[in-house]
């Protein structure tokens, strides 16, 4: 029987919206709350959530009782940070962007001074869901070690650190490599981290893990550099969001780089990295993994 | 024999500047580093510090071998999260301040992109901290225990909610009470939460722990009492940033509601409150508790 994606997805999305709308909060003081809420619920594709659940499923590494809880926390929390993210880099001193998902960015809605609190805010939100599962439920070793995760994905060397490189990237060539470099702390530690968040709650094996984490890394790479083609090939209708912005911008992109021809080379070289990492892992209950790093490479968006 | 404060504060404040020192990396991409470091090292009082350490320090709880470095860690993680604070506080978009500390604020000197980023970095690397403890050494379900009172002080219903709430208040006539949530959120949030690190450190029974709670409050609110007199009274060179911006602002202070006498009678009641909470605690070695709720009331900047 083939593996039906859709409904996969469909559940997981339906229920990862359910859990932040129960713990993004309505009642924080001053219109934070809905300023929070605005960034993060009803929109997205919710990838990252989707590779902590098709990771956690994975079949051959010991599932417990309390597995199903924590990838869940972990699901929100890793969509929390990704949010936050968006939030701040839509920002007038950072990509100054005043569409996001098809909506006016939060700081165009809110103001500048909300949208700074707000994401401050879910960033602090992302990291209390991680750690306040009940200690009975979910053991303390697996909270602790899913915020440690977490966080060095998104601060100074991963996420903020990439962020920081593009900054400075502006105007500039930058060689492959450092481009590379930039987009797996930018976008890709966060991926990778999800599959890592997924793993934490199982238990596998060294070697196992090892192969699913070159699976996040090439995924997280392929994804962004998918990105810089659909930023030239894609209008602001089907992206949701401003495109050609990184070309306007003068920012150094894999098609910038490497040409069109050669991003889409090594998009693909990436996706069979991902898929033959999965298939030396030995791991059964992949499907998900696998269908995951064709949509990745497949998006329109 | 009496409590030396002066040599207390000096070996604990020397200490933390060493640590973080070696947390805060200097290798970061992209002068990320540079500007993280100059926001935390150098400077400050370290209050928050100071009050993990005495709480932590107190007689009658059980004190373990991982104590000093749940503690240490604790330490670094809610000056790491006062830090970003006042990074992201003093930007253009919220108080729009150029002085902090005697210095150039980070935004002046790096940039506002740099300095949006190395806040967000900051308050990833103190949830890093916290959990980053060798599992042999502190207890996950410390390190998970710390991770959620500082995620839940930082956040929404915590110092993010109260700077909103400071936000929403430009310009209006607050209650006294509303002026006391939005300070209890501000900035006692972070105080009190200091007091409670430090507490899940040695282990208490729980109406010392109520207690101790209610010693953190006390001096949260007291902190910022004097704060708002001190903006009044002081110089800006006493200071080490702006003078009388509050009230240029046009926010509402304790002085602008209570008028000075008023706001100097409720941070002596206050002070009293917290030393009371001391002695109905039952706990010995609270010396420097009470010593820095001296501190508190007495500073001059």
């Amino acid at each position: 029987m083939s593996f039906d994606l859709k409904g996969w997805m469909y559940q997981r999305q339906d229920a990862v919206e359910r859990a932040l709308s129960q713990w993004v909060p309505k009642d924080a003081p001053a219109g934070l709350g809905e300023a929070m809420r605005y960034a993060v619920l009803d929109g997205g594709k919710r990838l990252r959530p989707l590779l902590v659940f098709a990771a956690a499923e994975v079949s051959g590494g010991a599932r417990s009782l309390w597995s199903h809880e924590a990838a869940m926390r972990a699901a929100c929390a890793v969509e929390l940070i990704h949010a936050y993210s968006l939030v701040h880099d839509d920002m007038p001193c950072m990509d100054n962007d005043v569409l996001r998902r098809g909506k006016p960015t939060v700081h165009v809605k809110f103001g500048e001074a909300q949208a700074l609190l707000a994401g401050d805010a879910l960033q602090a939100l992302a990291f209390e869901i991680l750690v306040s599962g009940e200690p009975s439920r979910v053991p303390p070793a697996v909270q602790a070690r899913q915020c440690k995760i977490l966080a060095q994905a998104a601060g100074s060397n991963g996420m903020a650190g990439g962020q920081a490189i593009d900054l400075a990237a502006v105007g500039r060539e930058l060689p492959e490599e450092e481009l590379r470099r930039m987009h797996q702390l930018k976008t890709g530690a966060l991926l990778q981290a999800s599959v890592a968040l997924g793993a934490a709650c199982v238990q596998l094996d060294e070697p196992q893990g090892k192969w699913l984490m070159r699976y996040g890394q090439s995924l997280g790479l392929a994804f962004q550099v998918v990105d810089d083609i659909l930023d030239v090939t894609a209008d602001t209708a089907t992206l949701g969001k401003t495109a050609g912005k990184d070309a306007a911008a003068d920012k150094p992109t894999y098609v910038s780089v490497m040409g069109m021809d050669g991003a889409r080379s090594l998009a693909r070289e990436l996706h069979r990295d991902a898929i033959a990492a999965l298939a030396c892992s030995g791991l059964g209950g992949t499907a998900a993994l696998r269908a995951l790093a064709d949509v990745v490479i497949k998006r329109d968006h």
